[in-house]
C-alpha cells in the first residue's frame, strides 16, 4: 500500500538498492539545481524589482539593490559590478569585520569563474560553506557591467551564517584583482576591501496619498566644495520666508549631487530655538571656531537621512509641524560627508527637499525622549566588552502625561556615543514585556538615521517604556560616565508618535543616595582608600574606583536593583507636577521570547559545490 | 554549459516551468522516502543491534533498546511494546516534564495507524513536528509484542527538538489506552505516562581483554522480600573470605533477580573503613533505626550501577585494588528498589558481581574528589531558578601532588544533594579551558551512576579541574548552605583515575573573611539590621540576609571574585604542606566554545505528514 503512488508516473524505477536510491536521490536534486538556475537565469532584472540601493565602495564600482520579502522571509539582492576583474566578496558580519563573516564569493582563475557561500574564520581564512544559502539566481553582462542576482533567506539555521534581523547590518566588499584557483588562495586581508552600513530589513510600507496642495521646498547646501578630509561635518544655515504660516512636512527625501552618491553619508535638517529672534548666517564645517554659539540652539529635528535610505512619509494622519507662529524661521542643515580617498575640490549641493501641506493633517507628530538622563551618575567601568545600562519611561509617567487613547509611535531614531553597541526599547504593560518597539543589535554612532517601525507601537497611559543600550569599553582605562561629551555616553531613542503630547522627555537615572552607598561600599570592600568624600564630583569618584570584577558586578547588581530618579518633563527643564525621587524599578515578570529563526525549507539549501558561472574568459587590465 | 549534465540519463525532461519543477522534487523526495521505507521495514532487527536496555514503565511493559553511532551522530531505537493497545508516545525533555517535550507517537483510531514526531507545547498541547526528526524504521509483530525501530539525529536543528546530549536524558512515556482520530486529539494529561531517566549516548569502549586467572564474587542480597513501599534504600553487608589478598577488580556487572528488572533502580557496593577491626552483619533497610552507626564508616566506592548501565571495564591498565593487608574485609552493599506501584511480596536476590584477578594490573585505580568543601560558607539563596556555585582544584594543588607524567581519569560519578539541576567540571590549562572532564546539564539527584568518559581524560602539575553546579530553589524559602544534610547542598565530581596518587580531595570554599565582609556590607547597603555578629554561625548569618536581587547578585559577585580556601588534601584530614588560605581565583583567558549542533544532512528530514504504519485493525481488551 505504501509503494503504489508516483512512481510510475515520471520514470520506471526497478527496485534499486538503498545506496543506488540514494545517488539517484542526489542527482535528481542537482537536476532540480540546474534547472533552477537555467530558469532563472533567463529573466531579467527589471528597474522597480529592486527598490533600496546602496553604493558599496567609495568611488561607487559596487552599487548593491535589495527587495525584502517578508512573507518568503528572504532578500533579493542585485550587485552591480561596474568593473569585474577576477571576482569579488560580498557579504556581511557582526560589525563589519572580516573575521566571522558570512560571505558570497565570486571567484575566476581566469578561465572559469564560480560563485559559492563561504564563510570567514576568526583568523579571516575563507571556507565554503556546508550548507550554501547564498543562492546564485543568476548572472548577467550589460552595457553599465556585470549584474549579479542573488538571494539569501533572514535566517539559515546554518551556525556558520549571519542572521538577518532589524536594525543595522554591517554588509562588506572585498574586490580580487588577480585570477585564484580556489576558495582558499583568497587572502582576504590582502585585497581591496571596506564596509557598508545600511539597514537591509526595510519596512515594508504602503505609501500614504498625497495632497494635491502640496509643496516642496529643498534646504541644500550652496555649492560647496567637500573639504579634502575623511570626515566633515558641514553647517548651513537656512531661513524659512517671512509670515510663513503653520504647515505639516508629510514627506521628505535626499537631493543628492550625481557623483556623491558615496560621499554623502548622513544629512539632517534641525529647526533653531523659538526664544531667539535671529541666528546668524553660516556656511562651514561644523568644528570650525568660526562657527556661532547660537548654533548650538538648532536642535529640533525635522528631518534625518542616512545612507541607504530612501524617502521618508509621515502616517497619513499626521504631520510634522513647522512655520506659524512659536516655530523659529532659522534651519540647519548638517551634511556628514565620509571621503576616505580624500578626493579634492569635488562640489556639492545636496540636502534634503520636504515635502509640505497647509491642508493639516489631523494630527501634529511629536518627539518624545526615552532612556537615559544626560547624567555622570550612570557609568560603564573601563575594559568591558558588553556592559548594559538601562533607563525607564515608568507607568506613573505615562498614566500622567499620555492621553487616554495612547498615542501611536511610528519611527525611531536611536543615538548613543563612541561606545554604543546596541540600542532597544521594549514596552511592557502590567510587568509583562509585550512588544519591541525598536532593537538594532548592531548598532553603529556612526550610523544614526531615523527609521519607520514596521508597524504603530500603541503606548498607554500605564505603560512603561524601557530603553537599554549596550556598551564596549576595551579601549578605555577609565570609567566612562553619562554626559554631553563625545567620550562620555548616552543612551537615547528618540520615538516619532501622534498625537503630540506634553512629554518630551521619560527618562531616568540611579538614584543618588543609593549610589552614594555603592562608593562606600567600594570604599570598605576593598582594602585601598578610594576618595569617596562627597565634595568631590561623581565622574572623580567613578576614576577613582579600582575596577575589578566584585566592584564592575557590584554597580550591576545596583543598577538593576536601586531606585530611579524619574525625569518625566515638559521639555528639559519642566518635570511634570509629582514625587519622581526614588521610584520603584519597574518589575518584568514576564519576558519577551527571543524569536525562534524559521529556517528554509529543505530544498532552500544546496550541497557544498561551487556553482560555475559562465562569465566566458577575464584578463587582467 | 551548465545544462548539459545528467538530465537524459534518467528520464527526459522538457522544460518544465518552475512550479512544475518543484512539484516534480518533491514526488521525488516522497518516492525516495517511500522507497528507503520499503527497504528498511524488511529487515529484521537482531539482538545485538541494540546493546543497551531500559524497561520504561515499572511493569515494564515497554521496553526500550538502543545503540548509538557516532560516526553518523544518530541514535538507533527499538520499543518493544508488549501489549498494544491504541499507541504510545515516546520522547524526551529537560527534566522528564510533559510540557515543552520532544516526541515520537503512534497511535490509531482502530482501523488506520500513524507515526510522527510531535512536540508539546507549554500547556502540554501536541502539535506536528514541521520537520520529522524521529524517522520510524520499521514496525515489526512479533510473539513477545510489537518492536518499533526508528532513529533520532542527535541534534537536528529544529528548535522545537531535544538536543541529545552526553549525561542523563529524561524519557518520558505515554500508553494510549483509547482510539484517537488525530495526534491534536492526545489529552496528554489525561493518559497513563512516566518518565526514565537513561545515559543515552553511552561511550563507545572496545572491551578490554580479560585475564585467564579472573574470578567472580557476588555482592547480592540474601533472597530479600522487597518493601511495599515507593522508595526502599536496602543494606546489606558481606565479607571478603579471610586472609583475602590484594586483587584488582577489573570488572563488575549487575546481577538483577528476574522480572524485578523495572524495580532496582540503583545498587553500590562499598569498602569499610580499615581502621575498625570489625562490622556488625546487617540485612536491611538503610534508615532503619536497627541499622548499627558503624555502618556509617563503609563509604568507599568500590563499584556503582543504575537502571541503564551495562557492566564497567576498567581501562586495561588499571585496576581497583581490594584485600590484603591495610583493606577492610568489610563490604557494604546498597539496593534502592523504586516500586512506585507498592507491588507486595517481591523477593529478590540482585546485587552487583565482581570479576577480579590476583595478577595485578600495572596500575592501581584512585578516587579523587572535586568540587566544594562540605561548608555552610558556599551557600544558595532561596527562589534561585539556576544559581551557580564553582569548586576549584587550583594549579599549586595539582602542581604538588601529581607525578610528572599524570594521571589519567576514566571515569566519573557527579554528585549533589536535592537542589542540584545540572554539573560540568572543565579541565584548564595555563588559563584556557581545554576539554569537559565530564557535564551532564540534565542532571537530576535520583540518577548518580559512575560514568564511564569517552575518552581518557590527562591531567598534569600545574592543571586546573573546575567543577560546577546549578541549583534551583524556587521551592525554598530560606538559604541553601553547604554541608552533609539532605537539604543542604553539595558540589562533587568522584573522578576514577590511575596511577593511583595520595591526593584524595582537591576542592574549595570561598575564605571565610571574605564572606565576612559580604554580610557586612548586607548589612550596611540594605536599610535594616541583619544580625551579622561572628558569634553567630554562617547558617544562621544566611538565614537572616533579608533577599533580594542585589544581595543574591552581589554574594555571586563574592564568589567570583573573594580568595579561595583549598583543600588540597591526602585524606579528608591531612592536607599536603603549604599555604592553602586566600588563594587567588584561578584565571580564564579562553573559555571552552559551545559544540555548534551539527544538522542532520538535507535529506534527513521529512515533511510534515505523519507517516501510515500498516498494525491492522486495533481492538480494544
Amino acid at each position: 500500500a505504501v509503494m503504489q503512488t508516483f512512481g510510475s508516473k515520471l520514470c520506471s524505477c526497478p527496485s534499486f538498492k538503498l545506496r543506488e536510491v540514494v545517488s539517484i536521490y542526489f542527482s535528481f536534486v542537482m537536476l532540480f539545481l540546474l534547472i533552477l538556475m537555467a530558469a532563472l537565469q533567463g529573466s531579467v532584472p527589471r528597474r522597480n524589482d529592486f527598490p533600496y540601493k546602496v553604493p558599496l565602495d567609495p568611488k561607487g564600482l559596487l552599487e548593491l539593490s535589495w527587495n525584502v520579502s517578508y512573507p518568503e522571509q528572504v532578500v533579493h539582492f542585485q550587485l552591480l559590478i561596474k568593473h569585474l576583474q577576477f571576482g569579488l566578496l560580498f557579504g556581511m558580519s557582526d560589525r563589519g569585520e572580516f573575521e566571522n563573516a558570512d560571505l558570497a564569493v565570486l571567484w575566476s582563475d581566469g578561465h572559469n569563474s564560480y560563485f559559492g557561500d563561504a564563510w570567514s574564520d576568526a583568523e579571516g581564512r575563507l571556507h565554503m560553506d556546508s550548507q550554501q544559502d547564498y543562492q546564485l539566481l543568476g548572472a548577467r553582462k550589460a552595457p553599465k557591467g556585470l549584474y549579479l542576482l542573488f538571494r539569501r533567506a533572514f535566517s539559515t539555521c546554518d551556525p556558520k551564517d549571519y542572521l538577518i534581523e532589524d536594525g543595522t547590518v554591517h554588509l562588506i566588499y572585498g574586490i580580487l584583482e588577480e585570477p585564484v584557483h580556489s576558495l582558499q588562495a583568497i587572502n582576504i586581508s590582502a585585497i581591496r576591501r571596506g564596509l557598508q552600513r545600511v539597514q537591509l530589513l526595510k519596512p515594508n510600507i504602503t505609501i500614504p496619498e498625497l495632497p494635491s496642495d502640496m509643496k516642496t521646498m529643498e534646504i541644500t547646501a550652496p555649492d560647496i566644495v567637500i573639504p579634502s578630509q575623511e570626515t566633515t561635518y558641514w553647517c548651513y544655515m537656512a531661513e524659512l520666508p517671512d509670515g510663513f504660516l503653520k504647515h505639516h512636512i508629510i514627506m521628505y527625501e535626499p537631493v543628492i549631487t550625481a557623483g556623491n552618491e558615496a560621499l554623502v553619508h548622513h544629512m539632517e535638517v534641525f529647526q533653531c530655538a523659538a526664544e531667539f529672534d535671529s541666528f546668524p548666517r553660516y556656511n562651514g564645517p561644523c568644528d570650525s571656531k568660526m562657527k556661532p554659539d547660537r548654533l548650538n540652539y538648532c536642535r529640533h529635528v525635522l528631518a534625518a537621512w542616512a545612507m541607504g535610505a530612501g524617502a521618508f512619509y509621515y502616517p497619513e494622519e499626521a504631520g510634522l509641524a513647522f512655520g506659524g507662529p512659536g516655530s523659529s524661521r532659522y534651519l540647519r542643515l548638517e551634511i556628514h560627508y565620509h571621503n576616505p580617498l580624500v578626493l579634492q575640490g569635488r562640489h556639492d549641493s545636496s540636502g534634503i527637499r520636504l515635502y509640505y501641506t497647509a491642508s493639516l493633517r489631523r494630527y501634529d507628530a511629536g518627539i518624545m525622549e526615552l532612556g537615559l538622563v544626560y547624567t555622570p551618575v550612570m557609568a560603564i567601568p573601563p575594559g568591558e566588552d558588553s556592559f548594559l545600562l538601562t533607563g525607564y519611561c515608568t507607568d506613573k509617567c505615562t498614566q500622567l502625561a499620555l492621553p487616554a487613547a495612547g498615542i501611536r509611535i511610528f519611527a525611531s531614531q536611536l543615538h548613543t556615543h563612541l561606545a554604543g553597541r546596541k540600542v532597544v526599547t521594549v514596552l511592557s504593560r502590567e510587568g509583562r514585556e509585550r512588544q519591541v518597539v525598536n532593537a538594532d543589535g548592531h548598532y553603529s554612532p556612526h550610523f544614526q538615521e531615523i527609521r519607520m517601525l514596521k508597524e504603530l507601537v500603541a503606548v498607554f497611559p500605564g505603560d512603561e517604556l524601557i530603553t537599554t543600550c549596550t556598551y564596549n569599553t576595551e579601549d578605555r582605562r577609565k570609567a566612562t560616565v553619562g554626559g554631553f561629551g563625545i567620550l562620555e555616553e548616552m543612551c537615547v531613542n528618540y520615538v516619532h508618535y501622534y498625537p503630540q503630547t506634553q512629554l518630551e522627555l521619560c527618562k531616568s537615572a540611579v538614584d543618588p543616595g543609593y549610589l552614594h552607598r555603592y562608593f562606600n561600599l567600594v570604599n570598605r570592600f576593598n582594602d585601598e582608600e578610594v576618595c569617596t568624600c562627597p565634595q568631590v564630583s561623581v565622574p572623580q569618584q567613578f576614576y577613582s574606583v579600582p575596577w575589578n570584577t566584585f566592584n564592575r558586578d557590584v554597580l550591576k547588581s545596583l543598577y538593576d536593583f536601586a531606585p530611579i530618579s524619574m525625569h518625566c518633563n515638559k521639555s528639559s527643564a519642566v518635570r511634570f507636577p509629582g514625587e519622581w525621587e526614588k521610584q520603584r524599578l519597574p518589575t518584568i515578570t514576564e519576558r519577551l521570547q527571543e524569536p525562534v529563526p524559521r529556517c528554509p525549507p529543505t530544498p532552500g539549501s544546496r550541497p557544498a559545490a561551487p556553482i560555475p558561472v559562465n562569465l566566458g574568459e577575464l584578463r587582467r587590465d
